[in-house]
């Protein structure tokens, strides 16, 4: 068993400073777990003992009569090597430190020192500086962040609170997760063995990795390629410019290293860059759900000029090509309106009924031609795009080329988005980040 | 008064072809009107005669007694030129067509003999294939689309679905416009004309434009730099790939022009350039509501590292500097927590307290020497980030200099955006949305 594994489905976990106050980060770490519903057994670790929280808490680790997989510490900094200490005597293996006031805050002493204690244990750790970690598809939530939702991709942060918000912003979008490390000064465990871990992890889709520098270059393109070669991966890089390079430096304290060398290594690994963390999510959701973009060529089906304008703008300067249907795909599209352009993209117009979005996406793919499709919807005011979702939904249960989806009017649409993703179709509320979903798809290089 | 003022400024307003079926063009377009409660006279005109939505209604313009300042035409294009000289002998002078039908379907004749006709009597034409116009200073909607919500942010579309797509988007996040003016194929009055309007409007302080072609070069560009001089104008181009210039052709027919041309047009106009929508209301909301950034000096102020490193990252790319403070500054940020990073970004920690927001960013202004803020909220996920809007919204009463917010974290931010958002601040959901925003906010060119 890989020891990310013992972090990530231990059957019991002690949160050591679980303060009985609300607002402190032990009290919201405890919290978190229990209102997760986390199946294992749950040990506050609080001096003052008595309960928490309704648990029976204890002063120590090594009060607990039964065995602890994971420890989660939030304590001050300097008593850590005491705490993992004790938890190496307790037998524990797995420790996560949330604490910071580490080598990022000049304490580079104080970090070798439960470095060395926890070597001396045989003790694995992940932090400190951390925001925790979460394996969703087990209810684990050993983290005082928001509670995403379960689904299939894997979340890797060096950075706690960006994490934290990006769980956050992942409920409001309705994208689901299966696992959440976050490493901070990754003292031990860092993004290597982490991807490493997601890459042969079954309920891992896709890999999305928010990065400030690496621990060790060669490790870090090992695992990555051997990541690539099982599931897409895709990374924000923070610290691309000198200043932010700079800043890097006093935030976990790693070395971000420069632009063009990180380029390269994304380059040599097949990592799919994003530029900031919408497209990584973006991108996550499409490759995480659809295979891969076989070829360049794609059809854009529109009701709407414009977006359909816009689709073709963004695709071509990602290097996809969007070419007119030959003769005999348009043969089959001779039910649409009269007004409708049969070029690429097409538009069947504001005339276009629900029933034609099924029936143009099954002409478009009826030969082998398209690799891929990206469908807009700009539904009247006074509609909501259900209908034509639907059309879409089940015109996809017979086609087995990826399609993204642009239902695009705001709230208008949004009972028509869970019917498009129930199938796997992913929406984007603009054409462009549609577009560059299926650039990330043709960007899959993994085996499958 | 200039011929645009009579569109958007009637005192009455006939619909032609209002339909008595919910669902048909002139019927939702009346509807419209009627329920955002425009105050001038409203003249429903259907030959089937009687009633329409609770107004009595008209088989011909010609039936009316009072005078109409504006007719909004919703019937087949066949019978348009027909129409027009109705409305000529009805002495109407504005006349706006939703139908399609005309040139972008292959009908240039149709169109031609529209043209002639309205040239005939001296109406001035707006469309045909668009999707109305509205006035939301005075609420009126001529318009099928979502009532947008009252502002300062002018918006013209050549595409009338993507501008109704833009319509319902702003809705959702609470963007308000003060005039929207969609004009399809352009038959007649276009893009300079209506730019030259918006530039004179003291209710529009940010002008937005999606473009696909222009009529006449010389004049956009004329137009444009008039327009530019007194308020920014920000605009994406469709069309710009040779894949998108074909589509346009037949969407509004209209010639794109390639991507260096238009580029070229855009920086001799200062023109600012948007990739999508999303980006074009992004920096639009900026401009509208706070002074140019003067310089190039950037503060990051941020309770989290890596966010701040990723708009340190953005902002470095866009060409602007985020230099450490001078020492002067430096001293007076003795109160923040040990742990802080004095450079550039700010890095308060996560122990920053939410008054530190409105006391950093003052001291950071206290002395001459930077030029913008871009403040970074990452509240804990028990936490809601509306004591930090409030300091930092405190704080900006007293600073001249603009702000650019990224309170991050979803739906838990929340109540926290109307706060800063109050005082001009306008928050965006990811840092490098608001370093875009800055970024357009020192592209400010007019005086003022």
């Amino acid at each position: 068993m890989s020891e990310m594994e013992e972090f990530l489905n231990p059957e019991s976990v002690a949160v050591v400073g679980a303060s009985r106050k609300p607002g402190k980060i032990g009290h919201e770490l405890l919290r978190n777990i229990i209102e997760g519903n986390y199946e294992g057994e749950i040990y506050p670790i609080n001096p003052s003992g008595d309960e928490v929280l309704g648990l029976e808490s204890y002063s120590s680790v090594l009060d607990v009569e039964n065995d602890i997989d994971l420890a989660v510490l939030a304590v001050p900094a300097p008593i850590i090597p005491k705490i993992i200490e004790e938890c190496g005597e307790k037998g524990i293996r797995s420790v996560v430190i949330v604490s910071a006031g580490f080598s990022e805050a000049g304490n580079k002493d104080l970090e070798d020192k439960l470095v060395e204690e926890a070597e001396k244990w045989g003790i694995r750790v992940i932090g400190p500086n951390c925001t925790g970690i979460a394996n969703y598809n087990k209810k684990l939530h050993a983290t005082m962040e928001t509670r995403a939702k379960e689904g299939n991709i894997g979340f890797i942060s060096q950075s706690g609170a960006l994490g934290g918000a990006i769980l956050a912003w992942t409920r409001e979008r309705n994208i689901g997760l299966s696992k959440f490390v976050s490493y901070g000064n990754a003292c031990d465990i860092a993004e290597s063995e982490t991807l490493e871990y997601l890459a042969e992890d079954p309920k891992t889709k896709a890999i999305t990795l928010y990065l400030e520098g690496v621990k060790d270059g060669e490790e870090f393109i090992n695992a990555a390629r051997k990541a690539t070669r099982k599931k897409p991966v895709i990374a924000v890089k923070g610290g691309l410019s000198e200043a932010g390079a700079k800043s890097v430096a006093s935030h976990t304290s790693s070395l971000a290293g420069n632009r063009k060398v990180f380029f390269g290594i994304m380059k040599q690994t097949d990592i799919i860059r994003a530029e900031g963390v919408e497209d990584m999510f973006d991108m996550a959701r499409a490759v995480a759900f659809q295979k891969p973009v076989r070829g360049k060529k794609v059809a854009v089906v529109t009701n709407s000029g414009g977006p359909g304008v816009l689709a073709t703008d963004k695709l071509d300067e990602l290097g996809l090509e969007i070419p007119s249907p030959p003769a005999g795909i348009i043969k089959k599209l001779d039910f649409l309106p009269d007004a409708s352009s049969l070029k690429n993209p097409i538009d069947m117009t504001a005339e276009a009924t629900s029933e034609m979005y099924g029936e143009t996406v099954e002409a478009l793919f009826s030969e082998e031609y398209y690799d891929a499709a990206l469908v807009i919807d700009v539904p009247v005011a006074w509609g909501n795009g259900v209908d034509e979702a639907k059309a879409l939904a089940s015109a996809k249960e017979k086609i087995d080329k990826p399609i993204a989806a642009c239902w695009m009017a705001g709230h208008l649409v949004e009972d028509a988005i869970p019917v498009l993703e129930e199938k796997g179709i992913q929406n984007y509320s603009t054409p462009k980040r549609a577009a560059q979903a299926l650039w990330a798809l043709s960007q899959k290089t993994h085996e499958e």
